[in-house]
């Protein structure tokens, strides 16, 4: 929580926005509607919610002009309030961290730069040419393999791992368990056997990336991996060698795309998709979840595939009747054959 | 292994049961049917490994009292031997450490508390004002960020990592690689760019659960994710911010969970089903692998969902007459038409 | 990059080929056809790339006999350019450490034996009993619980997990995040509650396998779990106890295998795929990705399943056709019964 007081009034002035009501009345907290109290602003941004409103306890509440209308509490009164709130609530829970120092459990190698107010915690460690910038944070446990640089600003939660001269740029967070810079699936078949084709490239991260827990993210097999600037990637997500995920692209949980496709700016990827390789995806293009990609997309819009669970012994049949559609449509061209011929 | 030595009397009355043959004989260890020798106990819980009943040479096998009819040896007979089996296993294997202290090398900040009777292993990384029970076990490497609390005799085996004032209950065991508190991932657009959202909640992991390696359970936007006393869950598992995952649920692994679904009670969710955000599951719901759940299901019972593979051209054949389904449903109309009109 | 200096001809001689140009061209560097110049040279596997040939600044090119009649620069004649790329990349940048000793800060418990040309890098824990070969690299942030065995010149890379009594064969690499051995998911229910399953099993991997990064790889219940020699995996993978997976497989990212399937030799699992539980996959199946395969295979060959992802407008049609499929055959049959009974 921020050491700083605020007043309904300070928070408008920092972020936009219109006050109705009491522009004195003291925030130091978020809350949702439902549970929020003195001193707790909450907000409305999804009609499901709707019914807390009139109920609900807090100090303040972010809405937009309709709302506002029918609220009779204190509101910072905004066109949209969910951007609103993110903006409040990252003045009232920074995020940086304002540590600086190396705890002495840390491990860094000669010729590893560390900018004097970048913080390194415990169990660290940071391999030989390595560079960190100002401001950026090294979490406990985290590994910098030789010649990685991180930016300023950046923070890597705990436990991270950057393989060798992995690029990061500034304001990046990267949550544990992630691992950046693992060799690419390289292999070549002799007649034999799998021989490893050595992955010499390695992985840009632009600025202001954010990366889940658990997700990888492969070195180049020659050229680099690139996740362009403000790309935002949920956990366990699995980025193959050689893409590139183009600028303001945000990808859910447990999504996977092969090696060498390229996917566009401004695209919204959903939850366990998985994307083939060598494919292009066009600027602008959501995928609903678990769809499955097979060639390029070359226009934006919505694209989907997957057929929803339904009750057990119904899906049965219907697996059935798939299985059978090549002998329905035979059926049906016999019928038309013999009401032609009738 | 056990320190103690035990006899099949013994553990029957450990774990009840009656004895069929020599209740002296000593048993050491557990083996499956086919490689089990003397002092080895194995158990017949799948009518497919029936066939190495009689000429096994285990010194005891668990049945139930149909097979020990048929049976020559010495034999512990019980209604259900796979549970039998599972309790006398965690006899003969306890899997509670008896050590207790800390490494040298455990890094522990002010202000964090462990108790005397733990153990703290090297390499880890204990947080200001977090907590650590009596009989509790931090494996190697594993990092508890600030105010995190670990309840009595659970165990995170090595590499976990708790997030910021993450609560782990009683008798949990968390395998390694697990991210429990991660941020949820939490985005809004301004129009121009996706601005994080702070994620002020927490998690809350209930009494004797079980998390698997390499799974993640994000903390909350605001409220906290919540799993239940007495669930389980596998590897490679993602559970989005604000989940509840009802009581003694078990999911099995790579499954993905999005943002504020609530699953019920006593459910069973097949690998690598994925469940959309902000749906409600009933008590008592089955998903079988792989299914796709993208609306809240309110009855108890069987799920299913995807088609299973078969041969390539099969496939292709059969993908390209779906993609005609809607022109074969004109052809019958027509006929239908046709027909009518004939 | 190696410290050896190459020329054209001694890497002919190295990994076989015939030169057509320069044989004393100097080559230091790999580069991709677009980007390659002095001292780099390329190689030419995909018909897509062939548009670079005739421009590249490549020193050389390794190229086979009919491209090679078209091309006049210097070229490396070989019947598989992808083939001799990788063993030629192998040379120029060795895969393998030179580095031997332990870092202070690894912590290496009592009766654990290290061989004296192995190499234990910063922040390590190694069990006791452990046991780590000549050449062996643990890099930095590894775990290796009791009794584990790392055969030698085998390189955990960073951050990797192995559970009690894990066996890693000779030239193996293991790749950040990687958990090998963490318990099989196990349990009963009693009616009331799962009870844990102990998982007395352990892992054993074979020599020359590789293991992308987060992939987890559960100990057996009772017995062991296997990956046999050669076989190579990918990112994120999930094997679950008991599996065997047979020698010189390949698997691709995300793959999910279920509790003791045993996988052919020389298969070939696309990414996504799930595989259910105690199937047995044939020798040279392969599978294409996000596969859901739910029987066994016996025989070797292709296989798919899912559809791919189309517009969300014609998705939402062909899924409610597909759930009317029932209705549809029956609307054939009645045409068909009409149309005899005419």
């Amino acid at each position: 929580m921020s050491e700083k007081q605020w007043t309904l009034g300070e928070l408008a002035e920092a972020v936009g926005g219109r006050i109705q009501g009491d522009p004195e009345v003291r925030i130091s907290e978020v809350a949702t509607l439902g549970n929020a109290g003195t001193q707790q602003i909450s907000f409305l941004a999804n009609n499901k919610y709707r019914k807390f409103l009139q109920s609900t306890k807090a100090s303040a509440v972010i809405l937009d002009s309709e709302m506002a209308r029918i609220f009779t509490g204190n509101a910072l009164v905004v066109d949209d309030p969910y951007v609103t709130y993110a903006r409040l609530a990252g003045l009232l829970y920074p995020q940086h961290t304002e540590r600086t120092g190396r705890h002495p459990s840390a491990v860094i190698e000669p010729r590893a730069v560390v900018h004097p107010d970048a913080f390194v915690a415990a169990n660290v460690f940071i391999g030989a040419d390595a560079t960190v910038a100002a401001g950026a944070e090294i979490g406990p446990g985290c590994v910098l393999m030789a010649g990685v640089s991180v930016g300023e600003n950046s923070r890597l939660i705990a436990n991270v791992t950057l393989g060798e001269k992995v690029q990061v740029g500034t304001g990046v967070v990267i949550h544990p368990g992630a691992v950046i810079g693992a060799d690419g699936f390289g292999v070549a078949h002799d007649g034999e056997q799998w021989i490893k084709v050595p992955q010499i490239g390695s992985v840009e991260i632009g600025d202001n990336v954010e990366i889940g827990a658990n997700t990888t993210i492969d070195r180049g097999a020659i050229d680099n991996t690139v996740i362009e600037r403000g790309v935002k990637l949920d956990n366990q997500i699995q980025i193959a060698h050689n893409c590139i995920i183009g600028e303001h692209t945000v990808i859910a949980g447990c999504v996977g795309i092969a090696g060498s496709t390229r996917i566009g700016k401004h695209c919204a990827i959903g939850g366990g998709a998985a994307i083939g390789g060598h494919l292009q995806i066009a600027d602008g293009v959501q995928l609903t979840g678990m769809s499955m990609v097979t060639k390029s997309i070359s226009k934006p819009g919505v694209y989907s595939s997957g057929i929803p669970a339904e009750p057990n012994q119904q899906w049965h049949r219907n697996v059935v009747r798939y299985r059978q559609m090549d002998k329905l449509v035979e059926r049906v061209k016999t019928l038309e054959a013999k009401f032609k011929s009738d």
